[in-house]
């Protein structure tokens, strides 16, 4: 059962304008410096609202939000599908722009275990500094209270990912009181359903389509900064798919000694297969599986070699002395297509391990895809090498007479769909300017130069809804601090963050029109 | 708390002795044709008695047997560890014999699920053949009834290891009726445990070293005919032991998008190195592995090639084109030491699996030894095999410091111990003995020719406390039929093998005293 809200697509007036000589960012700076209190406040009462998606509470969170958004003048509506989170979806139209920005935000979060927070999750609770550093709880502070931007905001989807919508309200409310026009239409998406897969996504985005159909580019406000500390902006995401492979020895599991070294060793022959597929170093041996890998430019290694080092400091945190690819750095592994062994069963271990020789050995396989790449095409480059490795491959478990005619058995599942990747390249018109907007907001609130550029990150967002079915590019733009503890107890956000945040929306909002 | 029960190790005197010019095989012989229903009945009366290892009712089965045992003139005493089944020792000493015999027997069984039963497994039903045949339940035969030798007795322990006991019984009260005197002494010791381990087994022997002291050889009077149906005699068996490796990667489960393409892929990483471990034609590459083998002489070359030719048909059964070590056959590969993985654990598969990159990688080998083979020094080997793969081998978990220092780091456990592999010469004139006295049994029962010598079998038996340990030889002399569904429902023993078990036995305690 779906029930679309029609939205009536006209253009929204602004409020009352008033002319004035402040660009966007200083408009929207002076506003916050002049409201740091309340805004920390009104930060914390949206984060009282309990977001989990798809359960009966995250309808009175959309239902703030909306509110909200609707008081500083976007035309809001809730779109519903029963049973699931509504997706709440906003317009400012401005007169006379002729480019429209699409504005992705999740309002839900992650699931929470009171047990293991220092606070009830849905008490947003303030800390003079980030607990690891020996902050302690402080009360919300009152008009005209300094706010130290060190202090830290604890809550669920503190960090991931209400606080975008924290700073888009003042910055609207701030340009609309100053009369400071946007110089593109403005499309809000607020996805409710992020956390669990936005499954719902696509249906919505249909139902939304006269909304959307005019969007040039996406942002999307989600995921936190650089692990250095620095923000950054990221122009691409990994597609995923998983897939599955068991080679087949006898019938049963026979016993090892009646049948040990004459029987096939199920365990032996997969580990073999596993290791034609990738040699030591990291390369994935597999035919083809860097042909449709779509080449980064200049732009994207310009920026790969000014990221921050941050490697060695990795190994260290995480203890490994040798990494895949070496002496290839994280960054640059991300762009090309992954092949890791998610899971091996086979009989067992420890004290459940039993004198048989399995009669199977299993593999998930998890894919990582970059720009160019098909689940379809690597599935089928994966088959192919199977064969060639002397397997007869099959989809289902073989019957006797299958078993008794080929050496070697394997069965492939999966692999089908999966997520797209998608990557927006760093020369485009669009990419560029948003670079310079957010340049100058890092260097305002981080130092010159913090931004970092990164032409790829490892995981997945839904990104492809927009930039592969929908044919825009879309950039990410975190705004979180990188230690804000996302989808783990005592999430938090660093207010100087949001500041941030405010800086750098009021800057993308108003980036000149030549640009795009 | 042991209590040892001191036996009189005085040879014990023989029933009234009757001259007679019958062989003992002739006299059993006869005294089984004229006792066939009874005996159907008996070997039923014994199978009543519940006999899991260590349970307070098995000691009613002991006592039964003890008791049966005395009454053919054997001296026959219980030895008992608190908690622990009941060793049953019975002697029987020959006024002039030179050599002793020890004979071992198994009386416990393997655990029962009555519902996976036909019957109750301690309501022994006889059929009128085998279920799969057709047959169908019968009462137990009266005195004077016929007895058809296709009959089939249905109940736990019938073919796995009561009936040994069955045959020993007549035999000896044959020759006790017609003053047949064995050729040599006689040790009986039936164990309570085989089915557990047999793990006090070393300290009965001890405690009864007495009476064990002077055996010269050992009997295995347990397992089933070789699966063609044919009978058969083997001559060692392998020794197993299972040991552990653990590979790492990051000190967590790492997230598949972010990390993947750069973090260690411990699947691949165990994969490679169990892969250097055995070619995919079954040949274990670690050095050294096969050089302390103890080669086996001419008799056992040319009684494999004596052996029937089952292969093919095992391969049928098990659906398998392939085997290890083609075209070698399976009597062949038991004789030489066996490397499997019994088990491979990483992440998990199927609906279980996750994006991630699982921190280990952990496989469970399991080593099968054959004579010559120490597990120490096969562990050492593949340590050693390891260490050159590039892992730093450790047994702990690794702390961060040694994290921070090896590329690659493997964790060893297990691999101490185990059960030492046994085998007995086919040139020992014990053996030339048995094999001629079998040879002749299994003649009569199954037609010309019909034994089958296997110098050694695949599995473990506690022999090594026999050969090794004691230093004595030891043959297993099997009479189940090769479908007696040992360890599953519906165990069973064809009657015809009960026949064959007198025979058999007759004649082994008769062999003529110049061959040993």
């Amino acid at each position: 059962m779906r029930r679309a809200v029609v939205l009536l697509g006209a253009a929204l007036s602004l409020g009352p304008v008033r002319a004035t000589a402040q660009s966007g960012p200083e408009v929207a700076r002076a506003y916050r410096e002049a409201n740091e209190a309340s805004l920390v406040r009104d930060f914390a009462e949206m984060l009282s609202y309990p977001n989990r998606a798809h359960t009966p509470e995250i309808r009175r969170a959309a239902l703030y939000i909306r509110d909200q958004m609707r008081g500083v003048g976007v035309r809001t509506e809730l779109l519903e599908i029963d049973g699931v989170s509504p997706l709440i979806l906003g317009e400012l139209r401005v007169p006379g722009a002729t480019r429209t920005l699409g504005i992705y935000v999740h309002y839900d979060g992650q699931a929470v275990d009171p047990t293991n927070w220092t606070h009830d999750p849905f008490h947003p609770t303030l800390y003079s500094a980030a607990m690891e550093a020996g902050g302690e709880p402080i009360p919300l502070p009152e008009d005209g209270q300094a706010v130290d931007p060190e202090w830290r905001l604890y809550a669920r989807s503190a960090g991931d990912d209400k606080a975008p919508i924290a700073a888009i309200l003042p910055v609207l409310r701030s340009f609309r009181e100053s009369g400071v026009v946007p110089t593109s239409n403005l499309v809000f998406m607020f996805d409710g359903e992020e956390e669990a897969g936005s499954r719902n996504l696509r249906t919505y985005m249909e139902m939304a389509s006269e909304t959307l159909d005019d969007i040039d580019i996406w942002l999307f406000f989600d995921g936190p900064a650089h692990p250095s500390g620095r923000p950054q902006i990221t122009f691409g995401v990994r597609g995923s798919v998983g897939m599955e492979v068991t080679v087949y020895g006898a019938t049963r599991n026979l016993h090892s000694g009646h049948y040990g070294n004459w029987a096939p060793d199920t365990g032996n022959i997969l580990a073999h297969l596993l290791a034609s597929m990738k040699d030591l170093d990291g390369n994935v041996l597999v035919e083809g599986w860097y042909d449709t890998v779509e080449p980064i430019g200049e732009e994207e290694r310009a920026a790969l070699r000014a990221m921050p080092d941050w490697d060695a400091e990795l190994r260290r945190e995480l203890g490994i002395v040798k990494t895949e690819g070496e002496p290839q750095s994280l960054p640059e592994r991300l762009l090309v297509p992954a092949l890791n062994v998610r899971g091996i069963t086979s009989g067992n271990t420890g004290s459940l391990a039993r004198n048989v020789i399995p009669n199977t050995a299993v593999a998930a396989l998890g894919i990582r895809m970059v720009k160019g790449n098909t689940s379809e095409y690597l599935r089928q480059r994966i088959i192919d090498h199977i064969v060639r490795q002397g397997f007869h491959v099959v989809e289902e478990d073989p019957d006797m007479e299958t078993r008794l005619r080929y050496p070697r058995i394997a069965k492939v599942t999966g692999g089908h769909g999966g997520s797209i990747a998608a990557r927006t390249s760093m020369s485009d018109p669009f990419a560029q300017s948003v670079m310079e907007a957010a340049s100058a907001a890092a260097d305002r609130a981080f130092g010159e130069g913090a931004l970092v550029l990164a032409p790829g990150m490892g995981g997945t967002l839904p990104l492809y809804l927009f930039t592969e079915v929908a044919g825009k590019p879309a950039i990410v733009v975190p705004v979180a601090n990188h230690d804000n503890n996302q989808h783990a107890p005592d999430e938090n956000l660093r207010i100087a963050n949001l500041w941030y945040a405010i800086d750098l929306y009021a800057a993308l909002m108003t980036m000149p029109k030549t640009v795009f």
